[in-house]
């Protein structure tokens, strides 16, 4: 089962990485611009996101051709929040995944345009995918602008940088971590279900699911910065700890994240049940987002 | 005549003003984000771009009310792109429109998510806009998304700085300036027609238009740079030279620069005669862009 599934994330990883490449060919930008875009696209992220919108898709019974547009503004857009999250006046990190981040390698005036040029190209290729009917792209790009912005993933950084002078609760931080990671996670399997077929009914269910599984990702993401091996996460373990950080093993105990990591993997799967897809790879997803080492 | 167009704008500022106030009410985004984002909408800006987007939609006898969204998603994309431009890595400006900027005002974490903010939510409105049809939504935001994005205005700022450092001929100059400022402008004026129910044929001489009308109000702000009262243009005159800028006067000289301009008005107004709409108010705004004193 294990062994299927990384075998499974590995062949999506490989075909969506041509698909990206394919689709960034079209982008006729200045040469600094299109190379500093590239370079953080290209950057050994796990692509995540769009590997969630296929199977939320494949588990509808969708045709995945449908998906590529969407699935890869959404790595897009993940990948501008990184480049702009790690600037000087942000988070301040010069280390991603192992690289240089883009305001090393390149400049930080690059790496603020390469964040935008991401950010708005992201729409431009769901709107221009003849392969989606009008309201099916309206429909992706109103979800998609809605989870990003500054009522969503804006509003998740925003409020992510007031915490870290403050201590706060349990659903504080679920809010914030509801928006800064959960959103664009929400979208990627919102979108694979609604291009996937699912009825009114089980876009409800199935945006539960992403709630939870959202969490998931980010206690698993907290648990890791306090064991993980810094080899794999590609990162120095205990930077939330030295930066005052509130995380789940903070605020409970690595026993009690532990614990709400569980109940949350058994919410998500009730969402699941209750959206008639009950033993589909997104199950086995959740096994493994909520279990991995990196 | 022209106190009739000063009349004109003064109107259709205030009518755009409420409209904005009224949408900027519905983002319900934490409140030092929000505030940093109404800071600079409501910083003093010409509404330049909606005025253009009402004016051509008017010109082809159009209905207001269709280019609400529209005409408010290009302030917040040209009120973005000013918040990123004013940035200490990039142009590094303390003082915009006679006010702090917004890094200054807040702080540059917060300017970078604003601007983020800004942009994004921009996509959301047009999506959102019932009373737009579904083809007619992809067929703005796919406008609005290539203009603002790498290929438009995101690569003109690119190709800008790197021709802060080398002499750039002519034509370079021009396609700086139609990708920088001038991409948004057209998009305006093609909304606007779009919206208002020009035909095919008419859009592509609209086009032609908004091409030398960018290139005019480009024109007239090198001059401005070299000639205005700091008084009326809310910012100090000659930092162009200072800052050894490549400029419409630098390159011709200002006789040179003026006789460019009046060239750029004639093909304005050739453009507007082929779209058959020669004595409208673009007309008017026309010969204001180019004599403007602020």
């Amino acid at each position: 089962m294990v062994v299927a599934l990384t075998d499974y994330l590995q062949e999506r990883q490989e075909q969506f990485n041509k698909e990206l490449v394919k689709v960034m060919e079209q982008v006729k930008a200045p040469e600094r611009l299109r190379g500093s875009m590239i370079y953080s696209l290209t950057a050994g992220g796990k692509r995540l996101r769009p590997i969630l919108m296929m199977a939320s898709c494949e588990s509808f019974g969708g045709n995945l051709s449908l998906i590529t547009s969407s699935s890869i503004a959404v790595e897009l857009i993940h990948t501008y929040s990184l480049i702009h999250d790690d600037l000087p006046s942000m988070d301040n990190d010069d280390v991603r995944r192992g690289k240089p981040t883009n305001h090393k390698m390149f400049d930080e005036a690059t790496a603020v345009l390469a964040g935008d040029g991401l950010l708005t190209y992201s729409f431009e290729l769901i709107a221009s995918d003849d392969s989606l009917t009008y309201d099916q792209r309206v429909f992706l790009i109103n979800q998609l602008a809605h989870a990003a912005g500054p009522m969503g993933m804006v509003a998740g950084q925003m409020e992510d940088m007031k915490a870290e002078k403050e201590e706060v609760d349990l659903s504080t931080l679920e809010q914030i971590h509801a928006l800064k990671t959960g959103q664009l996670i929400k979208f990627a399997i919102l979108a694979g279900a609604y291009l996937g077929g699912a009825t009114n009914q089980q876009l409800t269910s199935i945006n539960d699911f992403a709630y939870y599984l959202g969490l998931i990702f980010q206690v698993q993401d907290d648990i890791l910065d306090v064991t993980g091996d810094p080899e794999l996460i590609g990162k120095p373990v205990g930077s939330d700890e030295s930066n005052s950080k509130s995380t789940f093993p903070s605020l409970l105990g690595m026993d009690g994240a532990i614990k709400q990591k569980e109940k949350y993997v058994n919410l998500a799967k009730q969402s699941l049940k209750k959206a008639g897809i009950r033993h589909s790879v997104l199950e086995e997803l959740t096994d493994y987002l909520s279990s991995r080492n990196h």
